[in-house]
């Protein structure tokens, strides 16, 4: 299978030292031959929403099936003086062996819930932690946060325009399919738009209005060069007395049929959106679009869009290609179980705080679905062996004495093979379908889970079987220690 | 000059859509043998603080200067149906032609200081934006940031461990090489090391210690693969019960002058490293160090060295690489002034409010340094060509009547030429340089500066001949609009 998108950066070395210390600690101890199964799953959403979208794995796989260390990376790991030859030998040889089922991108997602599961020789597992973290971390806060602007916009296109402020390249561009994977319109990214296919959208700068010294003169220049299509900056002196003014005398010199618009990048934007509507309109350019920018998120779009300013695109920066309200998304990846000699163990991490406790154990992840509606109303994480049938008696695995027993229902599973034996063995969706996933799925979640404020809880249940062994290991721990 | 860190992926596609169709249109309308200058500047220090600190400067120089466009690139641009040819035979031969002003990085900055100036031919200019901003607005974010958290840590070591967090691969070198400039003292990715010869740090995860079962197995596991130097991750299951006791038992074990530290990941950290250091202080490992982790930032720091914990090494993930609490540096890249046929245009950009209004023209940035105690009390902006004399009346430039007269000090020009016609002229400092430059120069701010909170604001003043070139240009904009 041949992968959309090629990493054109030797990433081998982009480990935690940890990871290379303990791999090294592995064969020395002579453990090398263990398989592993490690999850990545998160704790929390971001901005306290309802949930959170899948975004990045694409780029993961093609990290880790391509993942390789030059002879350079090799002797940089040699002049640490803290790594056995053996070692350097087997990173010589080094490739991706293993299984890797996930949940695919642009699926809304809950805390806990394993959206990825490796399972590899213990070294493979290991080494391949930093990367998976920040690739899938870093792509599904970001389709969570601009899922959430544009839900705020009410249908209306959202544009990214945050490249300048994007956490570096890597993060102007992968911030930017993930933007288009959580709802955006396109991108003001021309190297997103080129890796992506993503439609690249654009304006112009205060600075070309400058350089002409007049609104009048900077936007016939530009209608010289784009008579078919323009959005004009409005807002470089004064937005009302001059910028609207000025666009409208240039529009009425237009040719028929061509595409006008204005963007207003300052100010406020409900006031002055409404002021140049009605210019506009009174002047016959009710086609005319307004587009609006300037520190938008979630938030301001949703009291711009409850005043009805009439807007057509909105145009968002830092905020989103940041994440800025929360600019973390905290995946992490456990060791849930381990495989010697055809035999499984369990294993568990403790902790003070009851939710924070890992799900041991290779898993299967069921969304559930009533047949009266086809809303998503739970998802179960059980052994990978078990069967899911009704009626299927759910509780709380924190509060186990509430239950509920689910009849009339579907199960899905929501995680899906895609790497076996090393080989990638999914076909994996275009950019457009996995936009249509989202859209698909996130019509069978209820509304209460959209809302941006106290949304409502979504459950993860375990089996009863898991729950079980998860009791077990915690009384095993708790006690041995 | 050979750059350092040497640029592997093409960028050149890493521009706004608006660049691309301004600079077309520069063309289209016959303008291209302008040259003009830029300046980029911020308005406002993250998270309240005193001042920012410069960092991005030499990968920026590292792209500005290796800045071609390759025939895929064009045969995009071309695809897009928006260009003519003569713009794509342009961008065929593209190199920078420029001059280049810098103040060097690990520099503290203030707000409206032009950090980098740009004089180039007006389209190779307005290429660069992009790039140039996310680049610097990158690496000055995380240099701030990190510096904060170094400064609450009281001169105790703070390691980088946010690669899993950081918002992709880039953001996690760069941000690594950012948060050393910034003052840590080391990184877990291992890449920004090799990259950027910067110390790598790292202990253990808790899988190392699921995968053997138990605190003490997995401790003598590692200590058989590292005799002489173990960092053990105490809280997997208890930190007092089992984590601590365990290390102990193992350290008994280890030969003599080892070195011997245990790591605290979880819990309160104030708490249990008091309890750990009595614990391990009364079984004579008075020298086993205590490094703690887990969403650490200044305040949390802060708080525990007011408590005085016991700690000895500070790990900072998520909070510090993606600068959490504030996760945008709003750096703007403005045009300045136009030159044609040898005659220099100032261009301002106005704005309802009086401190966004650009200051015009080409300007020097002085730093007055007070000869009595060599602390900086202000910077200064004049133009070019302007001389700083004592004794020399600064006054507000927001408020002018505010004024004072200024003596008895040193004026030092910050910003440095970097590059000229395209060519680099000035040697890139070394990262240790750039550290010591950043120690050098924060010795000489008033402490004030330095505090978390309502930190005192440094004035950075206008000329009087800018300042009346700046009221003439307001004055001429609000009339002709």
């Amino acid at each position: 299978m041949k992968l959309n998108w090629k990493n054109e950066k030797n990433l081998g070395m982009l480990v935690d030292l940890y990871e290379l210390t303990m791999t090294n600690g592995y064969l020395v101890n002579e453990v090398d031959h263990y398989w592993v199964y490690f999850d990545y799953f998160f704790r929390r959403v971001p901005d306290h929403g309802g949930f959170a979208i899948t975004a990045g794995l694409e780029q993961f796989l093609d990290y880790v099936l391509n993942l390789q260390f030059t002879k350079d990376d090799l002797d940089f790991i040699r002049s640490m003086n803290l790594f056995t030859s053996e070692f350097i030998e087997y990173l010589k040889d080094f490739r991706f062996s293993g299984d890797i089922w996930a949940i695919p991108e642009g699926t809304p997602v809950f805390p806990n819930t394993p959206i990825v599961t490796v399972r590899a020789p213990l070294l493979e597992a290991q080494l391949i932690e930093t990367m998976l973290l920040l690739t899938l971390n870093h792509q599904s806060l970001i389709a969570t946060k601009a899922n959430r602007i544009v839900r705020a916009a009410n249908g209306k296109p959202v544009v990214d325009f945050g490249a300048r402020r994007a956490h570096g390249a890597d993060a102007a561009n992968f911030g930017a399919r993930a933007c288009y994977i959580g709802g955006c319109f396109g991108t003001s990214n021309v190297l997103a738009s080129k890796m992506f296919n993503i439609p690249a959208i654009g304006t112009m700068a205060h600075s070309w209005i400058q350089f002409f010294d007049s609104d009048r003169l900077a936007f016939d220049a530009y209608v010289k060069a784009y008579p078919k299509q323009v959005t004009l900056l409005v807002d470089t002196y004064n937005v009302l007395k001059s910028g609207v003014p000025q666009a409208i005398e240039v529009f009425k010199n237009m040719q028929l049929g061509s595409k006008k618009g204005i963007r207003i990048d300052s100010g406020d934007l409900g006031y002055l959106s409404r002021r140049a509507r009605k210019m506009l309109d009174d002047s016959g350019f009710q086609d005319t679009t307004i587009t609006v920018s300037n520190a938008l998120d979630e938030y301001r779009i949703r009291e711009l869009e409850i005043q009805k300013a009439p807007i057509n695109f909105y145009g968002v920066g830092e905020r989103m290609i940041t994440a800025r309200s929360e600019a973390v998304f905290g995946g992490v990846y456990k060791l849930v179980a381990l495989e010697n000699n055809g035999k499984k163990m369990s294993r568990i991490k403790l902790s003070e705080e009851a939710d924070k406790i890992t799900n041991p154990g290779f898993k299967e992840v069921w969304r559930l679905y009533d047949n009266n509606n086809g809303n998503a109303f739970a998802d179960l994480i059980t052994f990978k062996n078990e069967e899911v049938k009704e009626p299927y008696k759910l509780f709380d695995p924190i509060s186990p004495w509430k239950s509920k027993e689910a009849k009339n229902f579907t199960a899905k599973k929501l995680q899906k093979k895609m790497v076996e034996n090393g080989v990638l063995v999914a076909k994996l969706p275009t950019l457009e379908e996995i936009r249509e996933n989202l859209k698909v799925e996130m019509a069978k979640l209820w509304d209460d889970l959209l809302r941006f404020e106290s949304p409502d809880r979504y459950f993860v249940n375990l089996s009863y079987e898991l729950w079980v062994e998860k009791q077990n290991l915690i009384d095993k721990y708790r006690m041995h220690q």
